[in-house]
């Protein structure tokens, strides 16, 4: 299915909708050029160089100016798809790029489908999957940390990583079929122990990828915070003084919040997803007890705290409140308690002693540039513990599954298991890593990657 | 002002908005290609020709990709503003765009303020302001009629025809005062009668220009076409129907519709501009008289008015109004009566004769193919009848001026005013045919036209 649509040339548009000074088309297959250059006032394209841009005009069937546009010619295999590839750089109207999309239709090119110039690429070899990937992920970023490992992925660095390993396991998986097929003679060409070392180590590479998935997630939809707190503490004014607009309603009446309100906000560079949570309180309404129970299960999830203390409240309950919710904590989760209305009321901060404390004061604004410095400071260095960092489910299932079947051959290894058992499992290690390049793929697998990408690209 | 602007090197996002496959960012000055090239990891882009596209990297200052990105080269003067230009095609993010954009700022480009890509090319003669103007229209045109107009103009059609009457009166001109110059001789270079003559075929041919503007600035912001009628005779129903929405309100109940509700509609490529104004009775409703007083205005400013009959109700009453709207018709404006309600009763035509009927059913849609080909079928040959269109007030003031001008001249001539008054008043009318090109202009004029062009344009 997917080899037999490369015959045909495929034309969308390539800019984000709307009305701008240009749009970008692009014609992709091996009647681009022709195609263009039938529709063409000016030198004739088929002639062109490759990497060269012509001003001239579009003309319609009835010879009908279109418009005046620059056309770049870029010649298989040395374009983004690997085949003959046009870029009509025309005036952005919405009018001009429909009836360009429908001229070049007109005279054979079929609209393309969604990822389908991406997919052109991947199948004439000049990317694989996980840089296609990335691209999407270059495309959605939205902050300079997601950018930074999108770009590193799109860059092949995830990519070569991978064919290290497979190059490795296949070295391995060498010698023990190469074993097998001398099994008579009781010959030994591999030291257990060697194999075994190797597939510790692969494993190891394997589970730091796979582990690198939480940081990556959180980095690429942004690190979930929570704000949490007993009622009337001033969660909502934090939430909105931390997205610098009025998000949340605030009021003086406890348990004003009830649902969730959240946004992301970018603080050096990474991007945070801040969630106001219902104050928690003993209550009889019904709501906000589903509001409450729902803070619980937010803060369970988040990554990071952020727990206020209001200081001119009374403070046991509160302080009993936040000694509890630390006990709840996971390994991985962080906390920062926030002393609020600094600008009424103060404490003796002896009492939070153990705890990570900053005074604030939400309203005023007071402490905020510290309390954000803070927060991204934990994250900052984060990143950089990783050599390589993934964000997409869909590599983190292979490398899951692939960090399991690597279980299964250490522990055969360990017991002594025949060659062929363990061969067998290698290979499948090595499909589910070949699967995220692509090296290993399904029409299945490649239409729902390609499904999530715009049309255009 | 204008001038010593040029000096520096500008820089914006040229697509529109938001996220896409790509996005081109435009940089234009005698440093475009040095800024590019100092944060350019790929070939020199200095020793690049024109005309010529690069795959890259652009880099950071801290040696960071930003993007993979293509870099045209257009060297000056052959470019879109007459200097060094360098069109950046890079991956659709806004968070890359605003990166990039702010990289070649530190670099020392200057953020476009609006319309100065087009300024440039202005000041530098790669367009005339007629032609700048058509671009705009152009980039805005939503109809194939409008889209047309603006391609003529964007390609000099009218400014050609604005330089032919302009060297036309400068050789009348040019006679007239060598005249002047031999004034004791009493010597007559110019046949009083020739320029009369030659002065009546300028002032026509100023004057169809000038008169071009009401179907141009018609078919610019489509054609207004005022749908009215007593109430309930089912106006709204055919407004929905003519959008192909549900646009208006329906309803039974007589004087439903008191605000306008219109839209516009392309039909053969024509863009027209429907109106459901509130139906005409006597009613105490303040709000409802204040409807029906603005729908009176409405009808005035229509160009074509569809007045509905409604078979079922009582004629007499409707016919009369229909006759006392017919008398209020200017010259130019059209009407077509339209017999709804087709589905459940008919009348004998005859009662209307004298007018231009259609029997349709608004509610099950016949008859609504009929009379959209019939209402497109008065405007379809209107733009044919005019050799050049204009759609810009601006031209269409200076036309008029120069319109005055040359009745002066006409008049001067027929009573014998001595050579200098003719000359002034010649040279006034080319005066305002060269503002129209922005071959005369002044700072105010320039930044009035380019502050309303969008940015990187």
């Amino acid at each position: 299915m997917i080899n037999n649509i490369l015959s045909d040339t495929i034309v969308a548009i390539s800019t984000p909708k709307g009305v701008g000074g240009i749009a970008v088309i692009r014609i992709s297959g091996s009647e681009a050029i022709s195609i263009v250059n039938s529709s063409w006032k000016g030198v004739n394209l088929e002639n062109a160089e490759s990497h060269t841009a012509h001003l001239g005009y579009i003309l319609d069937s009835g010879n009908q100016v279109i418009d005046q546009v620059v056309a770049t010619i870029y010649k298989a295999p040395k374009s983004f798809t690997g085949e003959n590839v046009v870029e009509i750089a025309c005036h952005g109207s919405s009018w001009i790029q429909k009836e360009l999309i429908n001229e070049f239709a007109r005279r054979g090119a079929r609209p393309a489908t969604r990822g389908e110039f991406s997919q052109r690429a991947f199948i004439n070899g000049k990317m694989d999957l996980a840089e296609i990937e990335a691209v999407a992920d270059l495309i959605a970023s939205s902050s300079r940390a997601a950018h930074k490992i999108a770009i590193s992925q799109m860059r092949g660095d995830f990519s070569n990583k991978l064919s290290e390993l497979r190059q490795q396991l296949l070295n391995f998986v060498s010698l023990i079929e190469l074993e097998l097929d001398f099994s008579e003679e009781e010959v030994e060409f591999a030291d257990r122990q060697q194999l075994t070392n190797l597939a510790n180590d692969v494993r190891t590479i394997v589970n730091n990828l796979a582990n690198s998935f939480s940081i990556g997630s959180s980095i690429k939809d942004g690190i979930p915070v929570a704000i949490a707190g007993v009622t009337n503490v001033g969660k909502s004014t934090l939430l909105n003084r931390l997205l610098h607009e009025e998000k949340a309603i605030v009021s003086d009446v406890h348990g004003t919040t009830r649902d969730f309100v959240e946004d992301t906000m970018e603080i050096n560079g990474i991007l945070f997803r801040f969630i106001d949570t219902a104050g928690l309180r003993e209550t009889s309404d019904i709501v906000e007890n589903i509001g409450i129970q729902r803070a619980e299960k937010k803060i369970k999830d988040a990554a990071l705290l952020l727990w206020i203390i209001d200081p001119s409240a009374e403070l046991e309950p509160q302080i009993e409140r936040l000694k509890n919710a630390r006990q709840e904590l996971t390994d991985e989760q962080r906390m920062i308690v926030i002393v609020n209305k600094k600008d009424v009321a103060t404490i003796d901060l002896q009492q939070l002693s153990g705890f990570d404390v900053i005074e604030i004061s939400a309203k005023t604004g007071e402490g905020i540039d510290i309390l954000e410095s803070k927060i991204a400071g934990i994250y900052e260095n984060e990143a950089d513990k990783h050599d390589i960092i993934i964000t997409n489910a869909r590599h983190y299932q292979a490398l899951t599954k692939a960090s399991e079947t690597l279980d299964r051959v250490v522990d055969g290894l360990d017991m002594g298991l025949p060659g062929d058992l363990i061969s067998q499992d290698i290979r499948e290690c090595m499909h589910y890593l070949g699967e995220i390049t692509g090296e290993i793929s399904t029409d299945d697998l490649l239409g729902n990657i390609f499904a999530n990408f715009c049309i255009g690209k």
